[in-house]
């Protein structure tokens, strides 16, 4: 592993002071992803405790990405880079490195011989035996999850450079594994930084931002809400001497704000409403099925996207026809005669024919309108029935979401609240 | 409105080229929020054909700012900064902006009586009133949804900045209505740049690289790989003095890329697996109904995620334990136990049980361990059964995935794979 960097900087001009990322792609320029790299490298160091002053983009140009890592060595202390390690032409990333501060490039043979075996199936590519190729002083990264690995190196005194490969869950592999570890022998990191994101589902950003607005004005912690979709965050922050003392502090602001009158918080951090269903239905032992109109599959998906769901969740039926609502789930034709396909009385009829019919303790069911075509002026575009039936009652509810952010939001809308409505239930029965 | 700048750069070092992007905002630096301003101002340069070589990042930082805005000056042409022109005492935009290149900033009368207009309804904030200060050569850039406007200033010669606020619908009126026209009398176009993005599903980014290997090397149009989930994207963009040729030329490559024998291409630009296997089922009047068992429900939702799926797509039933399976989809246990809910021929049983059931033309399947739990030596995570069954015939097919890059991973490209078999049986059939 490289040694971390020297706390001094051998450099005129003001000094060199924490960290910068670099993300480099043509496609970042032309506006073809969106750069979540950077986010996510961003809230790393942040939890991390690194200060971090900029983030640069620049496209697969050696002359242009030189010049951004130049001036980047003479600001910070700590370059960390993303993208240009693959194997084509266009990726330049760690020949540019090289060539900018002064070093050969040298053959790794045990990079050599991962990236062999990896190719074994296939003949090697031309282009990949440039991923064995470093600095001559760099430290390899290893990347368990792909073929480019990326390099840690103090390219000038001072000043450290890491690499990683734009593919984001090779990064995030990366950067657990082998960066965070070295970040914290580097002394980046300025005393310790907590934080803890409480989350409100339905509410309005500035109604909830009006309830907490004497947090609003305090320094350490402080408190910021973020909208997200569907629900409100509250993200909550410290500084302190000690990981102890920021979780103390932590705690001290998190309990009035998870019992907010009106507010009910669902969950912190890296809890979904999926998950506080999970984990409410799998502590009680009981189970659940799915009976799905607009949402197509989405609520079943988001009930399994987590590991273990198999002990809840039983399955489901999409039942995105009308006839598939009466074969499949036991709508009656009067039912969906008198009321239509999207309404209470079938979405309740849909929750309890899935949950008799598959044999779960609940049954929850969601119909709506996600637009662009099938409304009425009764039934707006974004108009959704949300029903849970349990064991001893039915619920129904309604919502209507804004037509206007389009029908994957109001997708994404039903499924968070259906996940809700049974939420709630479970925490009544 | 002010004038375009000097196509004479007054400055030593390299002559400066380009627009660049400066985005302003701490919470971008925490990475409390993604950069979607960068990434849709990154598009509208291209479709305008302005080179854009450099996006930026930097927080509410007097100091910091004043250092970003020195070193675009001496880089670019046009800088466009969004952010921080709002009237907390954290947006310093302006102020900086008018400290750095040394003009006074001047109240505008206009600004504050619309500013004062808005404000009608409660009483004006002490810091609104900052809104109206501009530097004093700037021209006001009008915010017509908004309280904060922007300015177009050419702050040295050769060198102009445009402001925007960070809201993103704010920035994005703005930017039509007035910076759109002003860029396009300024002269910063280097004719029409078009582009054409191809999809090949399955396909391996250094093969694929490989077969394409001469056209990397051309420099207009450029080709560029892109690795994504479970596909491999071709990037064509092309520069020319028309619109009408720039089509011609992509069409010209695009003909042999989507016919590149070993690599089939199913769509470009912003068609889907989903979109492809929609398309063919409308166009032939046909339907389908799917069987889920690990995508628990993200195989029916990712093909009713497009407005009118309902023509085509019938419903299906998410069959997550062995049980749903037998009851609902009338696989034999004998089945199940003979080879285990994760085979070739369990698949197969649910892709037809789903078909007769729901009555469609076609029966899609998917059953796999998408860990981390359930699996075996014979078994492993990532190993995944897809099947199609259709009116003449049913097709089996299983992949393994990379266990490493996680659960949800694995259920992604599962359900691309899926798709994807569909789309081949339907071109087929």
């Amino acid at each position: 592993m490289a040694q971390p960097p020297s706390p001094l900087a051998s450099q005129a001009g003001p000094p060199r002071e924490g960290a910068e990322i670099l993300c480099i792609g043509s496609e970042l320029l032309l506006g073809s992803i969106l750069n979540s790299n950077a986010r996510w490298i961003a809230e790393q160091l942040a939890a991390l405790g690194v200060p971090h002053f900029r983030q640069t983009v620049v496209g697969d140009n050696q002359a242009r990405l030189a010049r951004c890592l130049r001036e980047a060595s003479e600001r910070c202390r700590l370059l960390i880079c993303s993208g240009g390690l693959g194997p084509t032409p266009d990726d330049l990333t760690t020949e540019t490195i090289a060539h900018t501060f002064g070093s050969p490039l040298q053959e790794r043979p045990e990079l050599l011989q991962t990236i062999e075996a990896r190719h074994r199936r296939g003949a090697m590519l031309p282009g990949s035996r440039k991923q064995a190729l470093l600095p001559r002083d760099a430290t390899v990264l290893p990347n368990p999850s792909g073929t480019a690995p990326g390099l840690i190196w103090e390219a000038v005194p001072g000043f450290t450079l890491m690499t990683f490969p734009g593919v984001p869950a090779e990064l995030r592999a990366m950067w657990q594994a082998t960066a965070v570890p070295w970040i914290r022998r580097a002394g980046l990191s300025q005393g310790v930084f907590a934080s803890r994101t409480l989350k409100f589902w339905g509410a309005s950003e500035p109604a909830l931002a009006a309830a907490v607005a004497p947090w609003l004005q305090r320094s350490n912690p402080t408190l910021a809400p973020y909208a997200g979709v569907g629900e409100v965050k509250l993200r909550l922050s410290v500084r302190a001497a000690s990981r102890e003392e920021a979780e103390h502090r932590l705690l001290a602001d998190e309990v009035p704000l998870r019992n907010l009158p009106d507010f009910p918080c669902y969950g912190s951090d890296d809890e979904t409403l999926a998950s506080a269903v999970l984990g409410l239905l799998i502590r009680t032992g009981q189970t659940v099925a799915v009976a799905e109109s607009c949402t197509g599959g989405g609520l079943g998906a988001a009930l399994t996207v987590l590991p273990g769901s198999s002990a809840a969740v039983l399955g489901g039926v999409i039942a995105y026809g009308d006839r598939i609502k009466r074969e499949q789930l036991g709508v009656s034709q009067a039912l969906l005669e008198a009321h239509g396909a999207v309404s209470d009385a079938v979405a309740r009829a849909m929750a309890e024919g899935v949950r008799q019919r598959l044999g779960s303790d609940w049954g929850i069911a969601v119909t709506g309108i996600a637009g662009p075509g099938g409304a009425s002026d009764r039934k707006p575009v974004g108009l959704v029935h949300v029903a849970v039936a349990g064991p001893a009652v039915t619920y129904g509810q309604h919502r209507r979401f804004l037509a206007e952010r389009g029908r994957n939001w109001i997708r994404q809308l039903a499924v968070g609240e259906a996940l809700d409505q049974l939420r709630r239930a479970l925490l009544e029965a």
